[in-house]
């Protein structure tokens, strides 16, 4: 993987092993879009972090010295993934927090995946994963760093083709993709499932729900098939409408088209592609 | 934290941060008790980490480098808790894992937690905890990385004289501690919660099944509570008979009993203590 690294503010690619992050994977992390040194989102990426925080009650390193080395490392990438991960540090023996806690910050960047122009214009194909998302309302939206079951999820599949997975609960309810919020278009009205039994409350999904009214609830896979329209959210690949959930077509619509216009004049998708 | 630390075999305490085990909590661990430089329950160690990486896709490294590594690490410890993590290294950015991965491995040691002789003796004080484990066959029983539940478990109490919180499922089973495995008598059979949907598959839990006849199922708080004897399993902490759970008190019973003779005559469990 080529890309900057930095520890605790300072350059430099390796962290302590006995770290709780990943000892236990205690902590949490955000991937930032960076575009020519700003990131768009970044209030929304730094209010994520500090809701996750406070649920796991995990102490921030300051939030300028985050933003100061998240520029440092996007700097001279025009489009950059900036990854964000904050620890809980190193501890005692165990699984119970240290009462003091030294959490650990790790920053790294790399230009964003290029996004084909064609997923933009024609729509992507996705697939439905067999894994069921567990329900555990003590961790669901917040983006910490237990993601075995986005992992999974991610090996159920290695043609290229197939741009995401789709995911759902053990009730048959989708949530989400394993790196994307899914939104659908039902009788003229938008909706998205709540993700507060399990899925990751996206920071691209916030800001479509700032922009759009939406419904937020639970959609079963039928109401979903049933869909006029179909898109995913992500931070780094943007507006990414569904043109195939495995052998079933759906075709890219107004509301997507209309947000990627936005996105794209926010400078939250590249302007070449589509 | 004082430990000796060897990241893939060679001594030194820091790891890439870019590995999957922090990234995502991508990978497994093993917590083994060495007792004089040999560790009586290795061979459970060495299964449930060949279970667990079948279950993730995970290669090991080479079995007698890890267990050479762990007896360097324990050398010179009368008792010692030697972990062993192996992660799914480095990889792309993204959650698909590599096709071809690197596992990077970690061994540590640190002398074994000290467990108060009157614990063994006349058994523990335990409290229930709020937090309901969330059901996934799909990492239930293995020691994976992924351990945010079990420290939010943890995080609900800091009375030192509470030596552990029993968790259950959101369907009213009790399933175990936040670091150890839960059995109960009733009407003359041992029982122990199965761990299909959460839990953990413990090392002394196995142990324990190889010796004593047991019914594995489901377990209802209620049943718990009206059992005869309690006791908890943990590679690191032997036998420990329950004398309390919140404000019900139980009576270290004969199972218990004759299992913690048999941990000291096999070296599991100090016998200067109890």
């Amino acid at each position: 993987m080529n890309a900057r690294v930095y520890v605790d503010g300072v350059a430099g690619g390796r962290v302590p092993a006995l770290d709780r992050g990943l000892l236990y994977g205690d902590g949490l992390f955000e991937t930032v879009l960076f575009v020519s040194g700003t990131a768009p989102l970044w209030s929304r990426h730094l209010a994520r972090l500090q809701d996750g925080a406070q649920r796991l009650n995990l102490p921030l390193p300051p939030l300028p010295a985050i933003h100061d080395t998240a520029v440092q490392a996007a700097a001279g990438l025009a489009r950059a993934a900036v990854r964000i991960s904050v620890t809980r540090g190193v501890g005692e023996r165990g699984y119970a927090p240290p009462a003091q806690a030294a959490p650990c910050w790790i920053v790294s960047a790399a230009a964003a995946p290029a996004v084909p122009a064609d997923w933009y214009a024609r729509g992507i194909r996705v697939r439905c994963c067999r894994l069921r998302l567990a329900a555990q309302p003590a961790l669901a939206g917040i983006k910490h760093l237990n993601r075995l079951e986005n992992v999974l999820a991610r090996a159920e599949w290695t043609d290229a083709a197939i741009a995401e997975g789709l995911l759902g609960d053990r009730d048959g309810h989708v949530i989400g993709a394993t790196a994307a919020n899914l939104f659908a278009v039902r009788d003229g009205r938008l909706h998205t499932p709540a993700v507060d039994e399990c899925g990751v409350a996206g920071v691209a999904r916030a800001e479509v729900l700032a922009r759009r009214e939406t419904v937020i609830g639970r959609l079963t896979w039928e109401e979903l098939m049933r869909a006029d329209e179909i898109f995913l959210t992500s931070s780094l690949r943007g507006i990414l409408p569904v043109a195939a959930i495995d052998e079933n077509a759906f075709t890219p619509g107004p509301v997507a088209r209309d947000l990627q216009a936005q996105w794209r004049a926010a400078g939250l998708m590249e302007t070449t592609h589509g």
